[in-house]
């Protein structure tokens, strides 16, 4: 498709970003072009927006950026035959090699050498993208694209909180930004039967609150690991869902989980954390994983069947909506922390 | 503690049972005796009061059936520290050797050593059991007795579904039974996307739907695997809790789970089945298993966290509530089907 | 690449195939075009050349047949980005469609779509094969080619033994075709305590016996079940891997799993086979596995890790080597059971 | 059993013990007393003997320390029903509660009142020991009393190893201690592909490299991450078994992990260890695991398996047999580093 289009474009090594118009992106054998009908920020855009140290050392202006999205096929390459023209998609916004040892063993989503959209390439915050066609994921048609934009986070929090099971058991999510709301409600659909939510923001506490978590606590104003004390007959969770990246934080979800417990990190802390291996992890008997990305595409399934079945309902959390032209207006609320997920139409 | 009580004793080698005054049982060092406050019936029973072949190779009369219960200890013997008198419990009704192979290493359940309550020694179907210390079940004083007496059963259901994930999942019950009714509870509860539950009786199907089903299929009136094929885009069931022990249910379970999917079978057919190994096991590389008991004791965390929490409220299924002098009304209504769960009250 | 090469035709719907001059494949942008080197002759190939029940409904004569292989790249499509002209590569066998619910999921092994090398599409038992690039698996030079052919069927005795753990426990290996006795040997590699071999064939039973098991059992001549017994102290195997397909056989094989174990069933039983569900399966609380194909790519790995470390020697089961152009040779040993694997060379 | 034994008692609070002779244990109800036919000296022990920071802190002289060994039952309580006189035995050294939340779901080896033999009671560098029947493992006769005593580290090795899987992978093992040689040769057995072994003492590595690994490193030489990627194809390892406590080996640990992989931490670092948990845990998506004590009893059974079928052979790295009474000349070699494991005979 020729023409031009509307875009948000990071066009300054420096804070900021320009809507401008550029050229609708041209598509390969292995392609498709999407009409983006929703697109929502997520905490990595804001990195870029204000650009911060890891920004400087990652992207390379100019460029479009945003990746979490719906939208349209409009178009495709002549070598794609797994979507069609009119399919609503969003994307796995990691570009995965292929064949590495993690890609050919089902970890693709640790492919060390993934490029992402928006990060490394054009991304969504557009009226159109081009993304290869084995990144597509395929939305019922009776999903709003609103809430299709936010599989992508969502998928976060499905793949931090199943990482093992959580039936009938107590799950602590420390902070609650997007991902760690999103994980609240994840762990509710899933069973557990106690979700204690910790932030120091009670504008997000209350949306925790919203998606299902049974104990919110501002940790400003109250003891985490007495409230855990006390909620868990001194047993401690059995679960920590670690989102908040605060090594203060952290340290307080190695001591609230119980012996033989988990703790799933999905947050990057800035700096490296000191722990205390012996007490805290060997003694404990603790496993402690690393999350990223979404598995490809397992992670997507239960996302589907979580949002299809209404056993998640997003919509509380998608808290503003405004045209791509207002982005300024999403990145602010995003700084001052006073909404859940902000979605862009184009 | 001495003295007389009343008890429901299978006194013949024929049908029926008859309401006694027995001696409270006495306990050993390592037991305690219980006041049984609530007591339901099980299938297993009715096989017992009815005198089906099973019984007739199995028990010895006379003897007080009965297995499942919620009571209060009364008495505990003198090397017993888990329990304290006082507290509200119920019992794993596997009663296990403890050094098998199987009990060495967390499979108590398959004990090949196992002793069951109220089928191989003295049950519940009275006002006092003596018992193991060791298989009691602490139950919070917040639990009501006639749903702590069904916890044994609805452990059966929630070790069938979730011997598997089934978060995002499409599950189908085959056969609502009470255990099957249940295990659509759990399903629900656990994160299941469609749960599509299957029988021949109207009353039972509703009480599925009460439970959460999505579906339900009465398999005189519509046909089980087409209405799997529209509801999974032709691609069946990710899981199968095999609850009805019937060839043909068991054959349309086969036929319905998907490729890669699970099926676990809790029924006990009455006679050898015949399964096509080659195309419904080989290649569709699924996992079949055999699913008996509790695991001990991780299925009781999860039922306690599951009751306890509300995830699941089992209210709904418990139908009928009689003094224990009136079981034979209760009998009477599980050989009509007209019932859920069914508790006595000594 | 033009011009003619020497291939084995089934040019008929009867027994037999015949050796012929037939045009090089052409390859496709995201095709590969390798020179076999060594092809080793399959149960399934048998099949074909008997012209069986299993053939006669499913291959389109003619074609060529063939699927194991080792050989090197000689021309590769424009797309092609995952091998270069010079590798040493051998093929996963199943062509997979790559998006359905299996496939997207890491089970691509279960595809329900899947084209299989050889049987749906011409095959290896030629001086050229034209191939997908994506079902390439890469060989190290030091693997010869010969080991390299049989990698495939390994790969299937590799899928069936490591399905679930046998490091220090008691495997039985139910029929010692070629993949049994290589099943055997990766039981031994992978720690397993006791292997027991059972089979009909000696000559087969001593392979299995070079292999690594620990008692061979011709179960003509002892009672497979007296033996296990004895062996077990009663109590029975860990983990069967059923390749006999022979409902007796099975049948021993649920019989003497302990409680608890795993039957993984690679064999294809021509007709459905009775089992006793209520005890064989359910009060014993197995696992019962379809396996089929590999693990994509998952078997591959282990199956290089395997043989590259010498874990696994392959060499003294590839019991005969002949010219493509002696392939009846091939075909009548493997009629007669008096070979482990037989090797072609074009 | 009345009279005199024996024994190496930490009469203390400082460096040393000394050999008494004190009274025979008596036994409850539940015990047995067991004559002590050989004993191996842990790296605890050593700790308690140099009255090190921890010993200080943790236990009480005067008692009998040690808690690695091998006996015969010579008097057992009347309520013991698993073990008979005659049988010869080894113990798993951590007594559980048997009824907190980890003992009640097959976690018994982090119950968290643990009491642990010869550091919190009474232990076995003596004549006789007296113990729970529960903590009991019976060995077969026909292996050595040296051997059986030093199951005990042994099963660390291998619920280190074997906490995932190694079937055709590369496996590091940090800390060539005994623990860490006998990973070696548990990690040969499981059918590893490459194992690497690390340490700064030659004579521990010459150990490592006679139990099966394939290339040995003295980090103090060589560069570990170096040597990794020359042998992985710059991949990095599969599963790191860290068994140093040492930040600088553990840091290399973290950083030779390939994406994806296990880091099993066996080692008890005396202080906190700061990680990058950004790069070296979250991008990476590995998994850590704190490993402590045994798996009670699915360890013994794969100790038993690994030790009974030969796929393990222990005698190299058990290089001195000494009387009870030279004890000293055994902790002399321990502190030095020239030795594998020291056995002490009563």
């Amino acid at each position: 498709m020729d023409g031009k289009m509307k875009a948000i474009v990071k066009d300054r090594r420096g804070p900021g970003a320009t809507m401008k118009e550029v050229p609708i992106p041209q598509i390969g054998y292995q392609d498709v072009l999407i009409e983006v009908k929703a697109t929502s920020i997520c905490g990595t855009d804001l990195h870029i927006y204000t650009w911060d140290e890891w920004s400087q050392s990652r992207v390379k202006p100019p460029y479009v950026f945003g990746h979490e999205f719906a939208g349209v096929v409009v178009e495709k390459g002549e070598l794609v035959n797994n979507v069609e023209v009119g399919d609503h998609v969003s994307a796995e916004t990691h570009i995965v090699c292929g064949h590495c040892p993690q890609c050919m063993t089902g970890q693709a989503h640790i492919c060390a050498n993934t490029e992402i959209i928006g990060v490394d390439r054009d991304g969504c915050f557009a009226e159109y993208v081009a993304l290869p066609a084995e990144n597509m994921w395929k939305n019922d048609h009776d999903l709003s694209f609103a809430e299709a934009s936010v599989q992508e986070p969502f998928g976060n929090a499905v793949h931090t909180v199943l990482a093992g099971d959580v039936v009938g058991k107590t799950v602590a999510v420390i902070g609650c930004g997007p991902i760690g709301i999103m994980a609240v409600g994840v762990a509710k659909a899933a069973g557990a039967a106690q979700i204690i939510a910790f932030d120091l923001n009670d504008y997000r506490l209350d949306l925790a609150e919203k998606m299902g978590a049974t104990r919110t606590v501002n940790s400003l104003h109250e003891d985490p690991l007495d409230i855990v004390r006390s909620l868990t007959n001194g047993q401690g969770v059995d679960v920590v869902c670690e989102m908040s990246g605060h090594p203060v934080a952290m340290d307080q979800g190695f001591k609230m989980v119980t012996n033989g417990g988990r703790v799933s990190i999905l947050s990057l802390p800035v700096k490296p954390v000191s722990i205390d291996i012996t007490n805290d992890i060997v003694f404990k008997g603790i496993t402690v994983q690393g999350i990223t990305g979404r598995k490809m595409y397992q992670t997507w399934q239960q996302v589907a069947g979580l949002l299809g079945s209404g056993q998640v309902d997003l919509k509380p959390m998608i808290t503003h909506h405004f045209p791509l032209e207002d982005f300024e207006k999403g990145f602010q609320l995003m700084i001052e922390g006073t909404c859940g997920k902000v979605v862009l139409h184009p």
